[in-house]
């Protein structure tokens, strides 16, 4: 029985992703499909290799978007630089972490998890120890922005531990790119991916990666082949260089959607919109904090792009969670693994990162705590984030 | 630097895929994103596994879109059923069955190939032999539609020989779904996965797949994680049904055109659709040998979607398929692996498949295999496909 058309409700999305899309990326979704090895549609494969180099700020030959979402990159990441026996250090501060270490030992990867709390970023000191008691480390992997603790690890001082111990580095950068600054070749990075339905502001569905000369080496030197076939960077690399070898039928319409949104970054200039994000989710935090409640990220490594903040003693989470999204139209995120019905996640990426956005989602929350007891200074909470603002 | 806006040009897609898009669907992907967990969105989900069910003609309860194209749903479907040891056994009449071959290797299988010339389909006979002399095999795997060839192999002789073995039954429907009778329950298929820019006329992008209880008993009783974290059909399925664990983010618009897409199945009929592209296949294929052209698929297991023609002595590949996209606008595909350089591969799927697409067709290549001095006739050709398509 065939269902009935659906027509969805218009949500204001500030959960953890995905983010709200450009009325010019989803209609890049209508365009006319073409083959996936029509010239025209290459075209726009290689417009969309341009364009990420530049977004990426790398010029790493080997830089594509997997057939699948955010996740598609890291198992492609992992699954292809991890061989059996290889030695892989973790450094996990958050739920996203831990997924790279558990993909990193299906790889057949000897894994070390470098642990630090949720909420704080990783400790260089600890893995840098950790790598020199690992010793012949092939892998060293963090991740950028944990989406599910609204922490950043800095990059720079694990470039230097990967390069002094002769380890590869990857980087998950799914929440960051396009909304902080993500610099792969001046960082040092040889594996970074990300998602499109963060910072980039189109629909879930394809991931952008690219690797170093260094990591697409060791990718070639594998002596087995790696666990996947479907995401198997080598057969991957072939269809999107100019051998155009057939792998698999592209997703043609997230791939314009990938097009248009790239555009879009780059329209703005990625200076501008990092500067944008980082704006609106400091007056947010400001706002909360104003408004009596606690962040929960660590200060001084708080995410501009994704911010975690503690539900008061008492208050409901999904009441509260539930109640903005059906009289408010607001999504956020629940926590995740240990954060799980301690802390909202209150995402503000691409699209979504907008000042009413920020006085919006203050405003509602406020009201809401207040209806389950929290006294919450609203009008303290708008001021303080309309003077980060700059609307003073 | 941006790109500018792209607008690509309007084929008619008579490839092996993707085929063209109804606009409704094309419509569907503009509508605005939700969250992954939105109760809307969920409502999205549940209606697609409900159609899901229908189209493929199953009660099993593991019915599922894996988030990536068609080779998604292989890798899926192999990487969790095949562990370490296991001997399978997979009938290869082309391209896709050694596809599957290759990734139940890299599961850590133990793999028979029983090859029968590409053009043919598997030999049932060959096979049960080969599974008996194997003994203990745990996975048989057949193509029901080799999109390389454009061969059908009945189904149901391989499930018998499963039953009888004690074997599960894997079945790649990626090109059948949707153009012909797929019935997973009436066959006794255990394993059933395909695509969406077949005969569902939606783009690439998720992958429909069903698990009979049986297989979906052999995933869970696993020793070892499978090789893959994306696709652990164990991890997804706590994402569909009702336990609703975060696993990805889903891809929303993707899923939003395959709501649209198998609605406009159903609205059309199973059997309407199935007898559509019967008789739009058979009147190419009528049209196609009375040009004085040859069919490469043995007669009376041609494929209706999907027709192989031999490319003429004399006649260049290329720059007939070249003069087809450029001066007609249609795509057709070339051949694929052995048959490289010798047949076109000729689609008519979902929204492809018209009465007016076969005679355009046939004009537009007669005219141009006259060019290249092939005497085609092309009045006999039309005379023939309107015959079958009951124009006559």
């Amino acid at each position: 029985m065939p269902m009935t058309t659906f027509t969805p409700p218009t949500r204001i999305l500030m959960g953890p992703g995905p983010s709200g899309a450009h009325p010019r990326v989803l209609a890049a979704m209508t365009r006319p499909l073409l083959g996936h090895l029509d010239p025209d549609f290459l075209r726009v494969m290689d417009g969309c290799r341009a364009m990420l180099r530049e977004v990426l700020q790398t010029e790493n030959e080997v830089t594509i978007a997997t057939p699948g979402t955010g996740t598609s990159g890291m198992e492609a990441a992992v699954m292809n630089l991890v061989e059996p026996g290889d030695r892989v250090v973790v450094g996990i501060c958050g739920y996203f972490g831990e997924r790279i270490a558990q993909m990193a030992e299906r790889a057949g990867g000897e894994v070390t998890r470098v642990q630090s709390p949720w909420g704080q970023p990783v400790d260089a000191a600890v893995v840098e120890a950790a790598v020199r008691a690992a010793g012949g480390v092939k892998l060293l992997a963090i991740v950028h922005a944990e989406t599910s603790t609204g922490a950043e690890t800095p990059v720079e001082p694990f470039a230097r531990i990967a390069r002094e111990h002769g380890a590869l580095l990857l980087v998950d950068c799914v929440t960051s790119l396009g909304g902080m600054p993500v610099r792969v070749d001046a960082w040092g990075a040889d594996a970074v991916y990300s998602g499109t339905q963060k910072c980039l502001s189109a629909p879930p569905g394809v991931a952008p990666l690219t690797l170093s000369p260094r990591a697409w080496d060791a990718v070639r030197r594998r002596e087995t082949p790696c666990n996947t076939w479907y995401l198997d960077l080598q057969l991957l690399e072939a269809y999107w260089d100019e051998r155009r070898v057939y792998h698999h039928t592209a997703p043609i319409s997230m791939v314009y959607a990938l097009h248009e949104a790239l555009s879009l970054v780059l329209e703005e200039g990625l200076e501008t919109r990092w500067a944008r994000h980082e704006r609106n989710g400091r007056a947010l935090q400001a706002g909360l904090e104003a408004m009596g409640l606690t962040l929960h990220a660590q200060a001084g490594y708080r995410l501009p792009v994704l911010t975690t903040v503690r539900i008061p003693e008492g208050v409901e989470d999904t009441a509260v969670r539930g109640a903005l999204l059906h009289r408010h139209g607001i999504e956020i995120g629940g926590g995740l693994g240990e954060l799980k019905g301690r802390v909202w996640r209150i995402g503000l990426m691409g699209e979504s990162s907008t000042p009413g956005n920020v006085l919006l989602l203050l405003n509602a929350l406020g009201k809401l705590l207040r209806e389950q007891g929290f006294k919450a200074d609203i009008r303290a909470g708008l001021d303080a984030a309309t003077e980060r603002l700059g609307g003073g």
